[in-house]
């Protein structure tokens, strides 16, 4: 005997303010409230089923295709958490055992967290097979701190809150709020090892000093302007916020003891590309944000500049002819050919950047998007 | 008729605490107190002759053979403060033409800051021709910032003041005091090209929120530790203090709109290699600094482990048989022979560093050592 297969999928989300340091590392309580987009789950997105049954003989994980450890304190404690807001009868028979099945449409490689769709995904689909009437994104926030803002489509915020009630994501507004905004994923060539964000966000805890001031002194202001902004649509503005942050952020990193580096050479080259492209054309068009990795993430005022921004990278960073690729460098043929009109040489005067053939492995666009959503494409079949 | 030639030499000067920001643009009052060694002039040095004659039809400036504006606003301000302070008699009789000529023994590609020995050697030099009596650290001060450390030997702090007279260098211990400690500049090959050191903290005052924190709650108590492991020959907390300020400088760099980065991925790469290399011996006996460039300038703790660290460059950096160099990876007999006696297996055990040939175009060894001198060496014949 078994419950009805559910299936949910997920959004990858992308920070413009930057969560780093945690205050409570049991509870996944932040040093700081932070801001991100959720990404179309056209382009980007974990789908998980789940389901419960007396005739499985263990709770299984598959991610991705390989069975996973099932009893790690992360997974338990979401377990125990759906399991205490559930409504279902059987949610505490210990002959129902959990069949768990999860895979994200995009590569590894393109050093997108995730932790975050994929628990976000976990919990939501968990809490529709359990009935579960809790705050999800609080319980997704004990999987994984970032994945409680997947929890909800468009602009999202972490309000960082005090204990396990009030850590929680809200939306600031929805993906219709702003359709203008477009992102670009720049995934870099130059991989190297990185220290894992849980790693590097205890060690700039215990040892940057820059860190507390940022928390405490220059989020909190900078939060409550970046949802001005978003709300307002100002895009001048959100992306002046975006780069800073992301910039303090880092900057926090290389504060660590011993310092830490996401970003690379090519980070770098992208982020003058991007500050000498805002300073031609007049104003912030496209802000870069960088994660735990070297890959940068522009958010883009509208189709226009995203198309110019678009061509640029392909201009400076060139893809040679003839180098064998894990995938296409760049593969939407509608912007393609919308890229294919614009004139290169009226695009790059005035620009102060020197070429880089290779230094990128490949381009995605995508948009902020919806939160999770019900599914009927089920990954288990019985 | 002219007067006695007078010759002088200078040393260049490496920060341990960094000077970045200016409190008070015109006076170069700075944001916080900084601290260097001098190095010594049997590396690093800038000679300068000066000479005033009434045969002269005017002021003459020549830098490396070159002649430079004598107008300019800092020459001018240098010159009107010796003069004040001047006890010859015909110190403003405008018949009087100045010629002052200046050398460096090191290479401009080396990445040395040449205007401290620069500024402080014009300054010591014109000190002596006109008999001027007062504080030569904040004249040459007016000149650069970081060349009042220049104008004595050893440990020298630049205390920050809060005029033209309190912001003076004194000696925190001579070039005696800790006879052990080692120096090696890593001339990194990748030259890009920089923000000068002038435009980029005037930059990091007007958009870092975190260099005020810096100047203001980290950079004060660290001068005193600082100096108090200078005294005490603790090379541990010496070591541990450099890297952190050297941290903490380029974080508020990276922190900066639009973001400086000085340090590349050789930078990164030498910052591993001095991290893991202290891990294995089990103490701090190397700390890297960074200037405003990818350079880096490594203090260690003495002979034996800086042996050790020059050959661990040797190997992690090895410079392909046969490349066209402007000069010798690295040049000093007596050392290259010591390194030849490690074993290199023993010393690379347990590091987690990856190799990068060619990265490093050449290596300087060096030592902390005396102030100005008078020099017989004339750089001007009449």
């Amino acid at each position: 005997m078994h419950t009805n297969i559910v299936t949910c999928t997920a959004p990858v989300n992308i920070a413009v303010i930057k969560y780093w340091g945690k205050k409570d590392e049991k509870l996944h309580i932040p040093l700081n409230s932070s801001l991100s987009a959720s990404l179309d789950q056209k382009d980007l997105k974990t789908t998980t089923s789940v389901v419960a049954g007396t005739d499985f003989t263990e709770d299984e994980l598959w991610l991705n295709g390989k069975k996973e450890n099932v009893e790690s304190k992360r997974i338990q404690n979401v377990l125990r958490l759906i399991r205490e807001g559930s409504t279902v009868e059987w949610k505490d028979d210990p002959n129902y055992k959990l069949r768990i099945v999860s895979t994200n449409n995009f590569p590894t490689a393109a050093g997108l967290a995730s932790s975050a769709s994929g628990y976000c995904c976990l919990v939501y689909a968990l809490a529709q097979l359990y009935g579960c009437r809790s705050d999800l994104s609080a319980i997704a926030r004990l999987g994984s701190g970032s994945a409680c803002r997947s929890m909800y489509g468009g602009w999202v915020a972490w309000e960082m809150g005090r204990d396990h009630e009030s850590s929680v994501a809200v939306q600031v507004a929805d993906e219709k709020h702003w359709p203008e905004v477009q992102i670009l994923v720049c995934v870099v060539s130059d991989v190297q090892k990185h220290t894992s964000s849980s790693d590097g966000m205890q060690q700039s805890v215990r040892t940057s000093k820059l860190l507390a001031d940022r928390a405490e002194n220059i989020v909190p202001k900078r939060m409550e302007e970046m949802k001005q902004a978003i709300l307002t649509r100002d895009f001048h503005t959100f992306a002046d916020l975006t780069m800073k942050d992301s910039d303090s952020f880092h900057a926090c990193c290389a504060d660590t003891q011993p310092p830490i580096y996401y970003m690379n050479n090519v980070s770098h080259h992208i982020v003058s590309l991007v500050q000498s492209y805002n300073k031609k054309v007049g104003s912030n068009k496209v802000a870069y944000t960088y994660d735990a990795g070297p890959n940068a993430v522009l958010y883009i005022a509208d189709e226009k500049h995203m198309v110019e921004m678009l061509k640029l990278l392909h201009i400076y960073f060139n893809p040679s002819e003839g180098v064998q690729r894990e995938r296409p460098f760049f593969d939407n043929e509608y912007l393609l050919a919308k890229m294919s009109t614009l004139d290169e040489q009226s695009l790059v005067d005035g620009l102060q950047v020197e070429k880089r053939p290779d230094a990128l492995k490949y381009i995605l666009h995508t948009k902020p998007g919806p939160g999770p959503q019900i599914s009927q494409d089920h990954l288990i079949s019985l």
